[in-house]
C-alpha cells in the first residue's frame, strides 16, 4: 500500500539547522537553570484526563487531546507542564524537600486552529519553585528568566508585572475579558465588558490601581538581583486568563514584537502548596535570538575525508577515526567506488569547508592533501599535523 | 473536585537525579553523533496512523496507540523513530542532499504489558544514514554506536552481526520464531519451528551459514574504524523480528547483561531509498553506564547563600548574583524571615556543600563567612575572593 507521506495538520518536522539552533538555546537555558539551583524533572507525555480537566478554564479544556486507552482509562496528552508538576507534587509530597525548584523541557499539545508559526505540538520550557510563598521566590523566577534572555543575546526586554490581588473584586469572567487586551485592544475589551453586564467604569478603576505591598517587595528584590530598573514595570491591566493564578503574574515582552515571549505567575491553590513559576515557548524564544548567538554553531561538519580508490579505504578510515576522536566534526565519504570529483561536489553542496585527499603517493609519504573548498586552494601536509592544522582554522 | 494524583499504568516521572544522568548521557551521545557528521532531526510525536500501520509486523501493530482527532483524522503516537524518518524522507525527497545522516532523540509509545524497568513511554536515540547502500555506511553506524559506548565508559561490549540474506529462503514467519531465541532458548525455537510446520533441520541449516561477502566487507571496515576484533562477531542465528530489514542486522550486548543494549540494521525497502540505522534505548543505556562517568555531575548546587535578616537581603542577593553569573551552581535561601539555623539545616538536607553567611559585621567589613557543611568548619574571607575560593574547592 502506498501511503501519502504527510504530517498531521498543525504538526511539523524540525529540520537540522533549526534543530541545531533549538539545541543550542536549550543547552544555554539548562546551564542558567542549574546555576540558580533548579533541577530537571520529566513527567510523562500522557496523563489521566481527569488530572488535566478543569484546571485551565472552559475554553482551554476543549483544546486538550483526550482518548481512551486499551485498558479503558481516559488519557490525555499534556496541555502544559504546570498541571503535571502539580500532580507530581501531590503524589510525592512526603518525600520532597521544599522549596522544590525544578525545570522541565517538554512538548505540549493543544488542538488549536493552526496559524502561521503556531503548532499543535510545541516545546515549553518551565521553571517553578514549589513550597514557599515569598517575594524573593517570586522575584527569583523573573531573575532566572531574565538571565536566560541576556545569555541568549536578547538584551532588550520588558517585564510587565501585576498582582491578582488587584482584581480581587472582579469575577473570573471579567478577568478573562481583560486578558484579551493584546488581541482586541482597549476599546474591544471595554465593549465586551459592557456586553457581559459589567459597568464601563470597571476598566478605569483597574487602571487606577496601585502596586500592592507584595509587588513593591518584588520590585526591590529584582533590583537586588541586578536587573536594570528600565526592564520591568507595574501593569495593572495585565490579566493572564488561566484560572489558577493567585498572586504575582507577569509577561515578558521584546520591543517591536507582538505577544509576550514568556509569562507566568504564582499559583498557590493548584497544588495545595504555594508555588510560582514561568515558561518560555521554544519556537518564539528561538526566533527572537539574534543571529550572532548562533554564529559559532557549525551547521555542517568541517571536513570530508575522501576515498581515493576502493583499495585505499584503510588509510582514509584511519585518518577519519583520528579526526573524529579529536572532536573535529568530520564525515567520511561513504561510497569508495565514487569518483573523487563526485565526492568533492558532495562536500561543496553540503557546505563543508575542507576535503582531505589521500592518493597512493600521499599514503606512501605519510602525507595528506588538505583542500580548502571555499577558496579552492590545497596543500600537502604531514598526516600527523592534520588535526592540528584543522583545529587552528 | 479532588483527583487522585497518579500516573497512568506504564508511565512514570523521571526525578532530578535520574534526569541529570540521562541529560549527561544524551549530551555525550550528541557530541559523538555530530563528530561523525550526523545532524539532528525532530519529527512530531503524533503521526497519521496510516503512516505507522503495517510497518512493524502484526504483533507490534497491536501495540500502537491510536485515536481519532477532532478533525476525524486517525492519529497515532509514534512507535519508533525509523518509520517517521521514512515518512520525512518520502515527503522531502526532492530537497535532501543524500547521503542524509541524521540522529533523533525522542519518546516513543508502546501499549505493552508493563514490566519491571519497562515503560509504555520511553526515550529512543536513533542514528541513520539514508540514500546510500555500501558496506562502509553499514560499518559507520556500528562505529558511531561503539564510539558512544566507549565515551560513556562502557568498555566491554560485543556486536553480533548477521545479514538478512542468510535467511533469504526462509519465510517471515520462521524469522519471527528465530527472533525469540533470547527469550525461549534454542530448544524453544526448534519446538515452535516444528509446530509451525517447518522442518527440524532448518535451525541447523541456518547455524551452518557462512558470512556473506557484504558482511566480510563490513568486518574489514570495522577494523579500519579502529574497533577491537574481539568486540564483534558473525551470528547466523540473529534474526531481529521487524519486518523492514533487508541487509545487515546487528545487536550489541554487554557481557553479563541479558538483552541487547542497541540494535538495528539495513532497511532498503521501507523508504524507497537505501537506509541503514541503529538505536539505543535511553533507560537501558543509562543503567549500563558505570558510576564513574557520572562522578563529576553535581546533583545539588554547590553553595547556599543564606540571608541573615530581612533587612540584609540586598547583600546576600548581590553575592548570589555574582556567584551565579560565574557559573557556580548556587541557591539563595528564599525566605528572609527564616532563622539562620533553619537555612543551614535546609542546605544539609539537600546535600549542599557550602553555606555563605553575611551578618552585619561581615557586610561592614566587606567579608563573608564561608561555611563548609561537610566538616563543619568555617572561615571569614574577603567578598571579592569568594568565587575564587569556591571555584578551587
Amino acid at each position: 500500500v502506498n501511503i501519502k507521506p504527510q504530517t498531521l495538520k498543525g504538526f511539523r518536522d524540525i529540520e537540522p539547522e533549526e534543530a541545531l539552533k533549538r539545541g543550542r538555546v536549550l543547552s544555554l537555558l539548562k546551564s542558567v537553570f542549574k546555576s540558580y539551583g533548579f533541577q530537571p524533572l520529566e513527567t510523562p507525555t500522557l496523563e489521566y484526563a481527569s488530572v488535566l480537566e478543569g484546571k485551565y478554564g472552559p475554553e482551554a479544556d476543549k483544546l486538550i487531546y483526550k482518548f481512551q486507552d486499551r485498558g479503558g482509562r481516559k488519557a490525555a496528552l499534556r496541555y502544559d507542564l504546570t498541571v503535571p508538576l502539580a500532580r507530581y507534587i501531590a503524589q510525592n509530597k512526603g518525600k520532597i524537600t521544599f522549596p522544590f525548584k525544578r525545570y522541565q523541557i517538554g512538548d505540549v499539545f493543544r488542538a488549536e486552529k493552526p496559524q502561521a508559526g503556531r503548532y499543535r505540538e510545541f516545546t515549553q520550557v518551565d521553571v517553578d519553585t514549589v513550597g514557599i510563598d515569598t517575594a524573593l521566590a517570586d522575584a527569583e523566577i523573573i531573575g532566572v528568566l531574565a538571565t536566560c534572555l541576556q545569555l541568549l543575546g536578547i538584551e532588550k526586554f520588558e517585564v510587565r508585572l501585576n498582582d491578582r490581588a488587584v482584581f480581587q473584586d472582579l469575577p473570573v469572567r471579567a478577568i478573562r475579558i481583560l486578558d484579551k487586551l493584546d488581541k482586541i485592544g482597549r476599546d474591544g475589551v471595554e465593549k465586551e465588558l459592557v456586553k457581559a453586564g459589567f459597568g464601563r467604569e470597571i476598566l478605569k478603576k483597574v487602571e487606577g490601581q496601585k502596586q500592592t505591598p507584595r509587588l513593591k517587595e518584588i520590585f526591590l528584590a529584582l533590583e537586588y538581583f541586578g536587573l536594570d530598573k528600565n526592564s520591568f514595570r507595574f501593569d495593572p491591566l495585565l490579566a493572564r486568563g488561566l484560572d489558577y493564578y493567585t498572586g504575582m503574574i507577569y509577561e515578558i515582552f521584546i520591543p517591536g514584537e507582538s505577544g509576550s515571549i514568556s509569562g507566568g505567575g504564582r499559583y498557590d491553590k493548584l497544588i495545595g502548596v504555594p508555588a510560582v513559576g514561568g515558561s518560555f515557548g521554544l519556537d518564539r524564544l528561538t526566533a527572537a535570538v539574534p543571529e550572532k548567538t548562533f554564529e559559532n554553531i557549525p551547521f555542517q561538519p568541517q571536513v570530508l575525508v575522501t576515498i581515493f580508490a576502493p583499495d585505499l579505504i584503510q588509510s582514509s578510515l584511519t585518518v577519519f577515526s583520528l579526526l573524529q576522536a579529536q572532536g573535529i566534526e568530520t564525515e567520511i565519504y561513504l561510497d569508495p567506488a565514487a569518483k573523487l570529483d563526485k565526492q568533492l561536489k558532495y562536500a561543496d553542496r553540503k557546505g563543508i569547508s575542507y576535503a582531505v585527499i589521500l592518493g597512493p603517493q600521499e599514503i606512501k609519504e605519510g602525507e595528506v592533501i588538505l583542500r580548502d573548498l571555499r577558496n579552492r586552494t590545497q596543500q600537502s601536509i604531514d598526516m600527523k599535523m592534520l588535526s592540528r592544522a584543522l583545529a587552528t582554522t
